[in-house]
């Protein structure tokens, strides 16, 4: 209690503040691909069993993979991961045939997918703590979340290809203006629109609540060809996109 | 023609009669992760991205990864993968209630999900190959593929817990009897059922033929609670199970 509860995010200020902070939190950070022990081959596939949901719901990640999940976040493979699908989203964008009566869509969820909170796993754990919604409400409060800068280029594109926008996310209304501050900071703009849950959204799971905003959107004539999200929650049910496109996040899993 | 059309498979059974055939598949191969070049981060990139279906489509492996791939397939990195997705299935079959009926179902498709097609791939070029059906279906008509043995050690497990094993495959009846030589070749035995293409399924894409089945599965009254695949294709589609399981296969993509 007291100032203990703020440290996270007295943390979190000073790393954004500073370059040096900034650099301290990198510093047991090494470059490049794992190539070795036992943990990292078990962490490894780890990830990939979160990544295409063969894990299920977890609520932490391994302890054994904090390092591991902290050099892939900072390192050049979820650059690399973040870019490579960025480019299949963008060349299965090139294939849709844009009619021009502004009901072409293509659905991006919010956070690590357009907004990077990188800033504040990296000064909590990594995901290796319990989410704690205070503190990370404190930092969205902020509105100074940085792009993911592949899905930043990939946003831009898909404007230029002549797509409706649509953001879809699990923050609720009460953070609607902080959100749109916060996008406009990270370099977003001209969105369709920007869904957020409302009252009766919440308690929802977040398949049930996308899943339903989706099924809105079709029924109001708009075509979903591309849904980007970091999340499987964000991409399966009823209806889903005519392309769904995974994000990487070895973070947190939302139900 | 004539002998070069043979030649694959001549090499194929030259690799399963010797085990100094054998070493000379692997002759490139090391061991373990990747550390390290340009090559190894985008394969590693792409890899993820096909094994999240975030690739969509595609005929053969990007022709630079074909190092990457023989390494995968054959080092640590598979196997850890291959463990590890097991783990998560049985952890969750543990969970399932089994009603002792002879309803409780779990699925599993056959090829490079219980049977490893590997020595055929590792002497057709892992995939960087336009698919050959005759080099193939002679392959098959050999019923000599090895079990995964991971998959192998699970389906013991399930059957264990009281699950009824249906195998539900791509191949087509006429291939009944050498899979299911085959199958017992590779050690597994006791399954409910073994479900083929049939006439009236040719020319149907993966997806449609394999959740049709289920379709029927459950108009049976069976409950279908795992389904283990190497496909999107396998796990796709209404009715899904209630948990899916993607084993990797970075080699080929069924649609």
């Amino acid at each position: 209690m007291g100032l203990l509860r703020f440290l996270p995010l007295l943390l979190v200020l000073s790393a954004i503040a500073s370059a040096a902070a900034s650099q301290s939190v990198l510093r047991m950070v090494s470059e490049g691909p794992p190539c070795g022990d036992g943990d990292d081959l078990y962490c490894d596939s780890w990830r990939l069993s979160e990544e295409t949901n063969n894990a299920g719901y977890w609520k932490t990640i391994p302890a054994r993979c904090l390092q591991f999940v902290a050099e892939y976040m900072n390192g050049d493979r979820f650059a690399s991961d973040s870019a490579v699908v960025a480019a299949e989203s963008l060349a299965f964008a090139q294939t849709v045939q844009v009619v021009g009566d502004g009901k072409d869509v293509w659905i991006f969820d919010v956070d690590e997918t357009l907004l990077s909170n990188l800033p504040y796993y990296a000064v909590n754990g990594y995901g290796s703590e319990d989410f704690n919604e205070t503190t990370f409400d404190e930092w969205v409060n902020l509105a100074k979340a940085p792009a993911l800068p592949a899905s930043l280029r990939l946003y831009e594109e898909l404007l230029g290809l002549g797509f409706q926008v649509v953001l879809l996310t699990g923050r609720v209304e009460a953070q609607r203006n902080v959100t749109a501050e916060n996008l406009s900071f990270a370099g977003y703009h001209s969105w369709n629109r920007l869904i957020l849950r409302e009252d009766s959204d919440i308690g929802k799971k977040a398949v049930r609540y996308k899943s339903g905003r989706r099924a809105e959107l079709e029924a109001q004539g708009y075509r979903i060809h591309g849904n980007s999200g970091d999340q499987w929650s964000d991409l399966l049910g009823s209806p889903m996109a005519m392309r769904s496109f995974k994000l990487p996040n070895p973070m947190y899993y939302i139900q």
